[in-house]
């Protein structure tokens, strides 16, 4: 959200998404994104019990897979896991963060959606090929769009999402049918509306909910779709010239966040919880 | 083209496309793809003033133009220019060969095509977007696959070109207009024929051509429509199960490069030249 937030916070506030919900249904996931292997302690703190990423992949398949890889053999050897049966196959892909080195995530992911029944090194045939793919691929943030320090915006796992299913359809001439959470969807607001409600204790089903964000395509269509006040700042992916275009329209505009808790505290003084 | 052809010769054989004819329109292109900084010496080569790669705009910019780059300060310092006026505009952006570190080649092709004029740091207005890019678009090989050692093809060029378009949609709303080259397409083959013709000293037009290739979709497909007799090898991408949905068929099927080389100089022995 916004300038200024580093990437790690970022990759723990995409990674806390229900995933956890999905641990029961899937035995072995391939993982994707995040600094080095860090979303495999993410998986693996949720409950999942076979977590490859393609880092391990790589490790042990060889470059071969992906000839462009930008590992060099330290960090496969610092990140790889050693102990992976690759003749197992894989239940589902879940996108936890941005790719780090995209052209091996979108290699293996593809590979994965192509396969014959989620095993690595096989290819279903031509006349198998459905919108729905070999394993089921899940996405936990959808924002084509981030910002960071640079003067635009830059591509977010919305952009990942977007180049694998050009892929899908360029390989099968099918549209991908994918699973996304994260803003601005439903089931995320939800889940975010009952953690708040546990945290006031009480349960109290009348909160007032002050939604703060960059971002119009998610944070403040989500926020308005799901009945809570929307706040837009103008220190993220929005700016002003992009009014005239907006996608959704936000209760408040701020100049930063700041202003917007302020606002947010000013008017609420009796409520604040 | 097919198993065991190295990395080095296949960026050779994509990069020495007739990218030349453009040396005269472009004052300062963007490369994109290959190893290290190969491809800038390629393009000098032809004749190219002002090559600038990604990795020369990293060094220049920093990080932040793409956080999740790949690229560790000692090849920063070793691959990108020093001298680079990054205020000055683009004219073109040329792909010569696969990317390698495919996020940072991706976002940098797309800031360039949605800026204003070239200008990098700079964006269009929504409604400025059309199917025409800031700056036209070039790809030297549209193979959506190749092959190598690894059990299957693995993605090309023409996976990058399918990936760009598809941002490029999901960022103006537009299919992007781009330039192709490279089989199938006409234009490459007519550089060829005019080589080999060259090559005979004598100028004949009547030549029998044979192309061997492993890919029906481009060597067999452009063969086909330039009049050469083509010849499909079962050594790279092409495997006998997907004949049913082959997209071209060649006039021959061979078990590999050698045994259609020998055919055709068995039942061409009066003509060889």
């Amino acid at each position: 959200m916004g300038n200024g937030i580093d990437i790690s916070e970022r990759q723990f506030l995409q990674s806390h998404t229900p995933y956890k919900s999905l641990v029961g249904k899937y035995n072995r996931v391939l993982v994707v994104g995040g600094d080095e292997d860090k979303c495999r302690y993410v998986a693996q703190s949720y409950g999942f019990k076979d977590v490859v990423m393609p880092v391990d992949i790589l490790r042990q398949v060889g470059s071969k897979i992906w000839p462009f890889n930008r590992y060099n053999q330290e960090e496969l050897e610092k990140w790889g896991r050693t102990d992976l049966d690759i003749n197992k196959p894989f239940d589902a892909v879940l996108v936890f963060c941005d790719p780090r080195d995209m052209g091996t995530d979108t290699q293996i992911v593809l590979d994965l959606l192509l396969s014959q029944n989620g095993q690595l090194g096989t290819r279903r045939a031509n006349h198998e090929f459905s919108s729905k793919p070999a394993i089921p691929v899940h996405f936990s943030n959808n924002d084509l769009l981030w910002a960071n320090n640079y003067s635009l915006p830059r591509f977010g796992q919305g952009a990942f999402r977007t180049m694998v299913q050009a892929l899908y359809k360029e390989s099968t001439k099918y549209e991908l049918d994918c699973h996304i959470i994260g803003k601005p969807f439903h089931y995320t607001y939800q889940y975010a509306d009952n953690l708040l409600k546990n945290w006031t204790k009480n349960g109290k089903d009348d909160l007032t909910v002050y939604m703060v964000g960059d971002n119009p395509a998610s944070d403040i269509m989500g926020a308005n779709n799901y009945g809570w006040k929307s706040m837009l700042v103008r220190t993220g992916v929005y700016r002003d010239e992009d009014r005239p275009n907006i996608v959704a329209t936000p209760d408040y505009f701020f100049d930063n966040v700041l202003d917007a808790v302020n606002y947010a505290i000013d008017h609420n003084k009796s409520y604040i919880i």
